[in-house]
Formats: C-alpha cells, sequence, structure tokens
C-alpha cells in the first residue's frame, strides 16, 4: 500500500540509519516490519551518515517526521560509534541498535573486545575476492540460456529448467552473492519430445539443479512476453512442467519449486542441496 | 583464512538456523562476526528448519561442533515459532536470538501482537514484484554495456564509466534487489578523444551516475583480461579515469569511486544519491 494513500496521522516513519550502506540494518528491519502486515511503515534510508554534522541532520530529519506524523518514528541503528547512538536517543524517535543486543554477549563468550570498525560486513576486503564475483557473474553470462556448453566443466552448478521458470535470475543472484559459477540451460522441446536428459549436460550430474514452476504461473509470465502464443498457452506450460519435473524425479536430480520462492530464498536453497560453499566469506 | 589451517581447538563453530532462508540471520551474523577479526570461525549455515525433527537434528549437529572443536558454538537464530527457540537453547550452543531482542519493544510501541509468521522478509509477496524484478534483470542485461541505445527512457539509471570498472555487475545488483531499471554505457576511446559526453545519454542526465576506478585497479582488472596491451597499460588506465573523472565533474554528474566499495554498497550509494525508490518494499 502507498503511504500517500493515507491520513499523515496512520502512517509509521521509519529510518535505517547507518555509517555504511546500512544493508544489514535494513535487511533486519524489513524482516521485522514484516511481522507487522496491519501497519503502514514509511521506510526512509540514511546511510553514510558518518559525522557529527550527518548526524545531527538525522536528528533534524527525525523529529520533523515524528512532528509531522504524530507517530514516534522507529528508528533502526548501526553506529560502531557509540556518540552517534547518544545523540540519536536524544531525537524524538524510538531507537532500535541492531548491534549492541549481540556485541556485549559475544565479547564474553569469545573473551576480548569487538574490534569496533565500521561496516565490515559489506565491503570489499581484497582484490581476489572482487575478481571472484565479477569473473562469476561474467560466467553467468557468458553460460546463460544454453549457450557455451563447452565451458560446463568450469560451472559450480548448472540450472535445468523450462523457459521463463526463472533460471537467469537466480544465477545471477548466485554468482553476486557467494561469487558461484553458475550455468543454466533451457530445457527446449527437443528435450521434452526425446523425453531424456540433454547430452550437453549428463557429464555434470553432480552439479545439476532443476528448477519447476506452477504452470499457471509460468502462463502468466510467457504470456507477458508472447501473448496468446502457443508457446504461453496453459496447455504448453502444464506440459513442460510436467515433463520437466519428470525429468528430474527419473534422473534423481535435486529439484525445487520456484512459485512461492524470492531469488534470495531459491539461491540459499541450492547452495544448501548442494553442499556448496562460498569462498567469498 | 581457511579453518582447515588451524587446529580444531582455535577455530569457533557458528551456526545460523532459520526456518526459511536464513538470509537474515546471515547478514546480521556476517557483520557481528566482521567485529571480531583476530577469530578463526566456520560459518555453517542450516536453513529450512522447520519442523520439531530439523530442530532436533539442529541440536544434534551443534553439540556435536561443541565436542569436536572444544569450542562453544554461536548459533544465530530467526525462528518465529519460540518451542523451536526453546529446543536449541537445550543445545551446547551459545544462542543468539536475532528478533527476540526487538519485537518486544516494537510491540509495545505499535500496540499490537506481531503476526509470527515465518520469513516474510525475502519471500515473494506477488507477481508483480516478482515480474518487477525479473523485468529489471532482463532489461540490465538487454542495455548492459551501451547496447540498445534506444531504450534509454525507460532506465532508472544509466551507468556511465570506462571499460571495466564495474558497471554491470552493479546494475545487476540494482535490478535484483531494488527492481531498478539499470543501463550502462561505457566510455570509449571515441568519448575521450571528444572529451564530451556522449550524445546517446545527454538526454538524460538526470538518471546519470558516473564510476571511477583507481587506476591501479583498473590496470589489475585490465590484464587478466588482456595481459600485456595497451588497454590494460597502467598509463592508458590512468588517463581513461582522468577524462570520465573531470567529464563527471564538468557536467555536474553524481559519480563515486567504485575501488573500496562492493556492489552492495554502490548500490546503495546510488540509490540513495539519485533519490530512488524502490517498488519492491
Amino acid at each position: 500500500m502507498n503511504p500517500s494513500e493515507h491520513d499523515a496521522s496512520t502512517v509509521r516513519p521509519v529510518f535505517i540509519i547507518s555509517d555504511r550502506s546500512g544493508l544489514t540494518a535494513e535487511t533486519l528491519c524489513h524482516t521485522l516490519l514484516s511481522q507487522f502486515p496491519d501497519n503502514v511503515f514509511n521506510q526512509i534510508a540514511l546511510p553514510f551518515v558518518d559525522s557529527p554534522e550527518k548526524v545531527a541532520d538525522a536528528v533534524t530529519t527525525i523529529n520533523a517526521a515524528a512532528d509531522e506524523s504524530g507517530n514516534k518514528p522507529l528508528v533502526f541503528t548501526t553506529f560502531v560509534d557509540e556518540n552517534y547512538s547518544t545523540t540519536l536517543r536524544e531525537s524524538k524517535g524510538e531507537i532500535f541498535d541492531v548491534f549492541s543486543p549481540f556485541i556485549g554477549a559475544m565479547e564474553k563468550e569469545l573473551g576480548q573486545q569487538s574490534s569496533h570498525q565500521a561496516g565490515q560486513s559489506h565491503g570489499m576486503s581484497n582484490l581476489t575476492q572482487y575478481t571472484q564475483r565479477i569473473n562469476a557473474v561474467n560466467y553467468a553470462l557468458y553460460c546463460d540460456d544454453g549457450l557455451h556448453l563447452r565451458d560446463y566443466d568450469k560451472a559450480d552448478i548448472i540450472l535445468l529448467a523450462a523457459s521463463r521458470s526463472g533460471k537467469t535470475p537466480t544465477c545471477l543472484y548466485l554468482a553476486l552473492q557467494f561469487g558461484f559459477y553458475a550455468a543454466n540451460y533451457p530445457l527446449t522441446e527437443e528435450d521434452f519430445e526425446k523425453d531424456t536428459l540433454p547430452e550437453a549436460v549428463l557429464n555434470h550430474r553432480d552439479r545439476l539443479f532443476g528448477l519447476i514452476i506452477d504452470p499457471k504461473r509460468l502462463h502468466q509470465i510467457r504470456s507477458e512476453r508472447r501473448p496468446d502464443s502457443q508457446y504461453a498457452s496453459l496447455r504448453q506450460c502444464q506440459r513442460d512442467v510436467t515433463i520437466a519435473r519428470a525429468l528430474f524425479e527419473r534422473y534423481k536430480l535435486p529439484f525445487c519449486d520456484s512459485t512461492n520462492y524470492s531469488v534470495e530464498e531459491l539461491g540459499s536453497t541450492i547452495k544448501h542441496q548442494l553442499g556448496m560453499q562460498s569462498s567469498l566469506y
């Protein structure tokens, strides 16, 4: 629901404030807010708040939102510098410090102080990791949609599915997030008629992963691309998904129904089921 | 550092356990562990732990890791079902419940109970959001590296940079994460000789964003692609970056040095500086 459709008084301002990108706080905040589905939240990210002046500006912004909406803003923060947190506590917002509930107990258990370094998580630690990621993205693009089958020996994973079942975004996510070399192969009419796994992938069975999708969803997605085509017909979609599923079962390949999963969830599922380890962290 | 290079006793097992993908816990855990750089952690994700049997298996796994390493495992969890958390507390791990420090205070401030629905954050809420993301990825691929300039009128953002400065992964991240239509245009030798913005992008100045990069880093990256070429020479890299930077400054375009940023940080910076709002959340 769009906040602009509501009276200001029904909208709860939510701030995500960090000295770096704020992605950790944004991820957690998003999950927590989803536990309160009856509320209308107006989420505002203030990343790179890394000087006393910027913290003071943030306080002004929070206070203005409090006055305008008549609601106490929820403020999620990941400051390493405690002075910044202290300043924010003087604002009209309810402050949720994302790190503090954990750091103390971790220091105790590990028997040492935390380093108080800002924003390590999403930073780039070195050229090797950067190169790994970029190479993985290039590989995913190079081996997208059944291209360059000869390079499948370099793949960490080869996704198999009927056209438009979500292969490309999943491969790109696996590359960007984990640095995996992820190829994908579209099961074609020829494969469906033969009803066997395509020869190009048979030598790589330990790296294969299948995707299926609800035929009605597939019909919707294909219809956006080629409306009223044979390709997009519900009947064709049902047939493609049925044969794909049967193939995966017959060859005992791990597979997953992408209908109710986001690319993040698909990526985690595949990584977990194939027992893959990322070298990025 | 690879945990296998160490005695078991110096490695601290870390578990990330969730009833869904565990990405929220993984992101937070990764940030928290980075605050303790002197430790060697062995991170094990156990996603989709969504039945009492799987929780019992997780306890067995945690206890085995505790016995083997001689160290108390750190266990980060995002269970919505409190019974699961209670069972985990009987393990030999130190449990960090990622939600509980916040949910109580949020319930109080919002005056209502949380919904106790598992894993909302990374789930797919509807076909529109799914389609938006997929279309954005397709657009990024279609308008990658100066392709299909005519479709720039559909762009939310057009990234400009010299070859190999990190444009493609950043565009794919903007598409996957936020559903933005992100095109990218490589500044070429012709542009550098003319020393003006290319005509194709001049009509879209409010959507332009530049990337620069440390010439030494660019030299390393280009050398992997075409070793000992003129293109990869440090001199050429210095020249390309200098002219690109001068162009961005002259046209007053927002730009950013990608050298010390990850794609996530670049994505957040660009979104923030251009004041873009994602329709995905």
